[in-house]
């Protein structure tokens, strides 16, 4: 008897009716064989009307993060239960369990809480008593101080791939309402079509890359403990995209080029004129680190100047849009300590990326895009690239372009309309 | 310093402008150098709002008893959380806790579950850091099956009370919308005036006799534990009602009649003609205690019948209206096996109660009530008493007079306008 872990999101438990359909299709698979864990995010916006809730009687309620914690995860609580009642009227047998209840472990960050362990003893006896397991995602416990903590963003898909790691699951389903990962943005290019399956670690490239399909925690989780997810819609019977990490790719051929990805939320920052002596480079990322910003890409160009002692670079950045204000502010404030002459922020930027397995071992892959990208006059102005991804920065307006001339270019094309994407739930 | 439990219930944490007026007072209550423990019922019309979305998924969601309870409790989660960060915005410590955590500890009956044991460590730690420790009403946990139970009606005076008893609380104070213990309701009898201080007994007795103002098993809690309680208003600073059974009852002298109570949710079964022989009363109660039936006053008259083999007696009884029809399909389908003539259902009654533990001391208080009620022209179906109690039926539309004519006559009249009764949360 196989163990799955399904993952429904809040759009897909958004109201009674859906509710009551989620129910079914997870006794469809109980009744196909299969013990069942079932994880769920709040009901449709409910995490949203308890924040607002919270920022009706506090000015600033994150100065209480344990007790936020507390309140946040009420939502999943009801979605839960209301889960396991509408299995139990159906006729199959179901228990819902909190994060604490199912054994998800945390640190002590509320918040944004790190799973360091999963101890879901009473999740398996549940399941061998014939139970469809209901657990809570995006929420876990301190062992230590005994406090609820959350997830943060992501956090659901999280806890489905740790509960299916900790269970030893065969299949981890992360349900949506969307039907897979496509090779791009549906909206941007007509043509996208969906993948039958792609290897996690072009799938972390990609949600690196700003696909929103699944969030990149639970990736990087799935890669790390080898747990196979299945990305799929709660409203159709579309098997939807496994991503391998595990036993499903065994075998299995790597695409060349599985996705194009874009993004739309960073910000470029140059700073020009930085003494080009060693170290430097070191203390302004520490810089923007301590001020709390995430750096995307990075590039610096080759230092100019008449002689080694007056070398000068420019070092330029990306990070996402809503930080460039603390970036900024730190860059000002260590203008002298660090000698460069300005910054130049750039927020009308937008980042293409491709995305493969196959890059590794297929040569001609940028040749291709590049030559894409220059027939369709697109002016590139930064590159960046790792193993298996090359992302470059253009202006705004014309990464949509540039993705439909890359998308052309690797044969990624399809005839079939595609199910819109949309963002997911936490 | 002084140790003191207060509870706040649904009304009074209502929406978020009650709750920072709750949180005001609450660290009011501190600042005057006590230690606070804080009790909370769900928001307003939370649970029932719960409950409509449980009967939403499934047809008879009390099936699910134990899920059931899962999903309340979030309603308290809620309040909880929100009233522990508008406390900490105001510039105190504060941390809110849930049944489980704060070491209520009840049988398995979910729905309707008995506290077995309170533990309070980690609320006894938190106070003791300086903390105001607000704690979910309504619930607690099973140890063995580590699973969430709610108290059933009355839950969160009870959570308060068994709190104050496991701290060992000076006090135990119950907000809600009504500023104290009154003589009778206000809403019939404009005279009725509020009571400085009751008896628990009598408390307890009013109670019973329909008094909506504190739920019964948190007064028999009370009784049992010794604790101290102050029933007062969430909005006024009026010093409310003391209800003692611990020391602040010492000395005091006890009231010959401390209210007149009214209740209208009753009916009356008269069971005609039943053999009197040994066992025929315990069989007839059993099989309505069987059909799951409160009663509450039982009256049998005289037999009547020519020898000792052929006598018959009436046996009548009142319970809540709701069970009416149970306790009739019950006796109808044991008519042949009890062997009574018919049965009598009357709906359109009214039960009026006269509570005081003066009583016990006092001779003359019978004759009072008979005289006033006789005067006043009021028709006595019924009549039934305890050591500090009295009870007479009444027809529903004379009950309104007769509780007039007797408040009266025990001089419990005053010339304030009293505040209106309203129904306690849970």
């Amino acid at each position: 008897m196989a163990l799955i872990v399904q993952k429904f999101g809040g759009s897909s438990v958004g109201d009674a009716d859906k509710i009551k359909h989620v129910a079914k299709r997870v006794i469809e698979t109980q009744k196909a064989g299969n013990q069942v864990v079932v994880v769920v995010s709040a009901m449709g916006d409910t995490t949203d009307e308890l924040l607002d809730l919270a920022n009706s009687v506090a000015e600033d309620p994150y100065k209480s993060p344990r007790e936020l914690d507390m309140l946040l995860t009420s939502g999943e609580r009801i979605s839960m239960s209301l889960l396991a009642i509408a299995i139990n009227a159906l006729g199959a047998k179901s228990q819902s369990f909190t994060g604490s209840q199912a054994g998800i472990v945390t640190d002590s960050v509320h918040g944004n809480a790190r799973i360091a362990e999963v101890t879901p003893e009473r999740i398996r006896e549940s399941v061998d008593a014939g139970n469809i397991a209901i657990v809570a995602g995006f929420q876990g416990f301190n062992r230590e101080t005994k406090d609820i903590t959350t997830l943060g963003r992501g956090g659901s898909d999280t806890t489905a791939v740790a509960l299916a790691a900790g269970l030893d699951a065969d299949l981890c389903e992360i349900y949506s309402d969307v039907d897979g990962v496509y090779t791009s943005d549906p909206r941007v290019i007509k043509g996208a079509k969906k993948l039958d399956a792609i290897d996690v670690e072009s799938m972390l490239e990609l949600a690196a890359a700003g696909a929103k399909i699944l969030h990149i925690r639970a990736v990087e989780f799935a890669r790390r403990h080898n747990v196979d997810l299945r990305v799929r819609s709660t409203f159709s019977t579309d098997p939807g995209t496994i991503v391998y990490s595990g036993k499903a790719g065994a075998g299995m051929e790597e695409s060349v080029v599985s996705g194009v990805a874009i993004d739309k939320g960073q910000t470029k920052v140059m700073v020009i004129g930085i003494p080009d002596v060693p170290g430097k480079a070191a203390e302004l990322f520490q810089l923007v680190a301590d001020a709390g910003a995430n750096i995307d890409m990075i590039v610096q160009n080759t230092p100019t100047g008449s002689d080694v002692t007056d070398r000068v670079s420019d070092i330029g950045f990306t990070c996402p849009k809503s930080e460039t204000k603390k970036v900024a502010a730190a860059l000002e404030s260590a203008k002298a300590s660090l000698g460069f002459r300005t910054v130049e922020i750039d927020e009308e930027i937008g980042k293409l990326s491709v995305v493969g397995a196959g890059m590794r071992t297929h040569s001609g892959v940028s040749a291709t895009m590049f030559r894409a990208l220059a027939e369709a006059g697109i002016n590139i102005e930064m590159i960046s690239t790792s193993e298996i991804r090359i992302s470059v920065i253009t202006s705004d307006d014309q990464v949509d372009a540039a993705a439909r001339a890359v998308h052309t270019a690797f044969g990624l094309d399809s005839d079939v309309e595609a199910v819109v994407y949309a963002g997911t739930g936490r």
